[in-house]
């Protein structure tokens, strides 16, 4: 018998009538003569009601305690999905984090998963019952409980797919599969049937917002199948795996874009030596991520770093640079808001140079801006005024045929 | 230094302001020179909330499955405490029964406490942390979520109180104290400065509801001097403990009642041998609480047993007797509701016979029908129709002195 990872979202989980519904779902899957683990997160706007309740207390809450008040959320789910199973006649049992054995580093709100402890559920799964666990939590060496950051439950269930090697791990969302972009800002938007790890790790981290990038991460160096599709229909949704069908022989496979970016730029009063790894070194101690990087050192101007960040983070990235100013010894800070980000992915850019240079030329034929570049492999992403977003992503994804 | 265990039930915990109130009475005590524990229960209505979600999955609820569900509700509680400390500036740390260590057996819904293992609260007191535990719930051996039954979190505090051999167990309530009986509705009930361990026992398993019985039995096995005070006043509560000292040389303490009873025949064709250990053996196995049993055999009536169980069981008792009809061997069953039990308590009763005789030329007095009787040494019960409850206990409260 094989063991098959079912992921539900917020939203899929919302109420217990759609608690009622994954319930019939999964006992689908199970017919087809799987093993079956269901990974659920928070119903609906749970997380925002407990947030409320924290933020009536304290406007800078313990990172531990806010692990601690989050993760009841997801408790809530798997006691309700595992009632609807046997209310259906079926026999489940839910686990949190903890019981499902997930062990986490000791990083509050943001903790990697180090190792699985299966026992438990491979014993639950031996003995027929489905396996109800809650995503996006876990507990560190020391008993604490924490909690996964963003995305957390997809990486459970891919973490979980691997550990008990599931033959598959379907990620079902309120999306039906992963687009060539976004279908509700940019025209002629149409699902994949597949994509690459690589390629939906890009598309990922760019924000699209279908899987967390730390799943996919997960799920590629695990080799574990993953689909993405919907609670809602029995559609077939988006098959992520290593190996890619090309549908076309296209050299773009998605347009990807991320609002609330901010660049942040130093300056320093002379060429600085250390200081720049200074800098990331204590904005990564502060969890804070940063994404594009730039650094530009001329004659006629004072040496200066630029970076990106979400905007959301500008508060807590001001406080730190504060701190350690002497230590990282800059002069002066400049934030600028209001940007965005606009990506383009595809495994067969590493083939085709003039791809980066394609991109600008259509950008610059729409009068849009680019304030910052970045390139991989297999993407070019560009720093836009938020304002100019949605229509650099239309005109990408026309000019490069997605439609 | 001393260890102090607080206790504050879902009233006293109802709001973020209300926990920040927690917080600061609790501050006040460590400023003594305690170290301080601190058990909550579940915020305000949350446990009814969490049960309304379970009711729209399924009527008939897996309880291991309930108790996954309810114990959200400390843990919601203890994390945001931790955060009222935090920005008052003091250092706490939340934990779960299972955190805590609250080792209980696999009942669940009604799990009794069999071990605490205090080793990770004591070090957290000894670093100086205030320490906040989930009231009402543990974990089994096998690593279930289990809770506590009714008045669950008064016996997680007088568990912690005895583990960690604390000088007092305080318990904060809506009320200030423990009444010679209940004021809103006996003219004249007043505060008890102290009373004794079997004396609170008794009340408390006659429904005076200020404490759960179980905690009590588990002061008195370990000797944990126990208070009952007002969390909104700094007024000295009820202090109960082994040796009372007598304020007037009252026989009778204190007058209770409890409205919601139900009173069950069980009629045979010819006298039974075996069966009415086999009634009860059944019932407890299902976890029902049988309270006053009374047997009757004459020559001129068919055998038969009456019991009073709450109300709220009728429904499975019905079903017990149902299935186990021909085991237990009767013929017919008969259920009276509407009734309820009013109780005179007080440890003066077992050196002076007559009590109960006076106590039912009281109630023929008033006219009030007795339905069943039942006596300890300190305490005389008697079954009598809801409707008249007020009215005995205002009648007995008056005559035995008490105001």
């Amino acid at each position: 018998m094989e063991t098959v990872v079912m992921k539900f979202g917020g939203t899929s989980v919302a109420t217990p009538e759609k608690i009622i519904g994954v319930a019939e779902r999964a006992i689908s899957e199970k017919e087809k003569g799987n093993r079956v683990v269901i990974v659920v997160s928070a119903m609906g706007k749970t997380t925002d009601t407990l947030q409320a309740l924290a933020d009536e207390i304290t406007a800078n809450p313990s990172k531990r305690e806010m692990d601690m008040l989050l993760a009841t959320g997801e408790q809530v789910t798997i006691s309700l999905l595992a009632m609807a199973f046997k209310t259906l006649g079926h026999e489940a049992l839910s686990f949190t984090g903890w019981q499902a054995g997930i062990e986490t580093e000791s990083v509050p709100r943001n903790a990697r998963i180090e190792h699985i402890h299966t026992e438990r559920l491979e014993q639950a799964l031996s003995e027929g019952f489905f396996c109800v666990v809650a995503g996006f939590q876990g507990v560190d060496r020391a008993g604490n409980i924490t909690t996964l950051g963003r995305g957390g439950s997809d990486t459970t269930a891919v973490a979980l797919a691997a550990a008990l090697n599931a033959r598959k791990c379907d990620i079902y969302t309120d999306v039906d599969g992963v687009y060539t972009s976004d279908p509700r800002y940019v025209n002629g938007a149409r699902k994949l049937e597949q994509i690459s790890y690589d390629e939906m790790l890009e598309l990922a981290n760019l924000g699209a917002g279908v899987l967390h990038p730390r799943a996919v991460e997960f799920a590629k160096n695990n080799n574990v199948p993953l689909s993405v599709r919907a609670s809602y229909s029995d559609e077939a949704g988006t098959i992520i795996q290593e190996v890619v069908t090309v549908e076309k022989n296209l050299i773009v496979r998605g347009v990807a874009f991320e609002p609330g970016i901010a660049r942040v730029t130093v300056t320093y009063k002379k060429p600085f030596n250390g200081s720049l790894a200074n800098i990331f070194t204590k904005l990564a101690e502060h969890h804070i991520d940063v994404d594009i990087i730039v650094q530009s050192i001329t004659n006629d101007f004072p040496p200066s770093v630029s970076f990106s960040i979400k905007q959301d983070h500008m508060d807590e990235v001001k406080r730190v640079l504060d701190t350690y100013q002497s230590d990282i010894g800059f002069v002066s800070t400049d934030f600028e808001v209001g940007l965005s980000k606009v990506s383009i992915v595809g495994s067969g850019m590493v083939s085709n140079p003039g791809v980066a240079a394609q991109m600008f030329d259509i950008l610059r034929r729409q009068d849009i801006p680019v304030k910052m570049v970045s390139t991989s492999e297999i993407k070019v992403s560009v720093v836009v005024p938020e304002n100019d977003m949605h229509k650099s992503a239309n005109a990408l994804h026309e000019e490069y045929g997605l439609e």
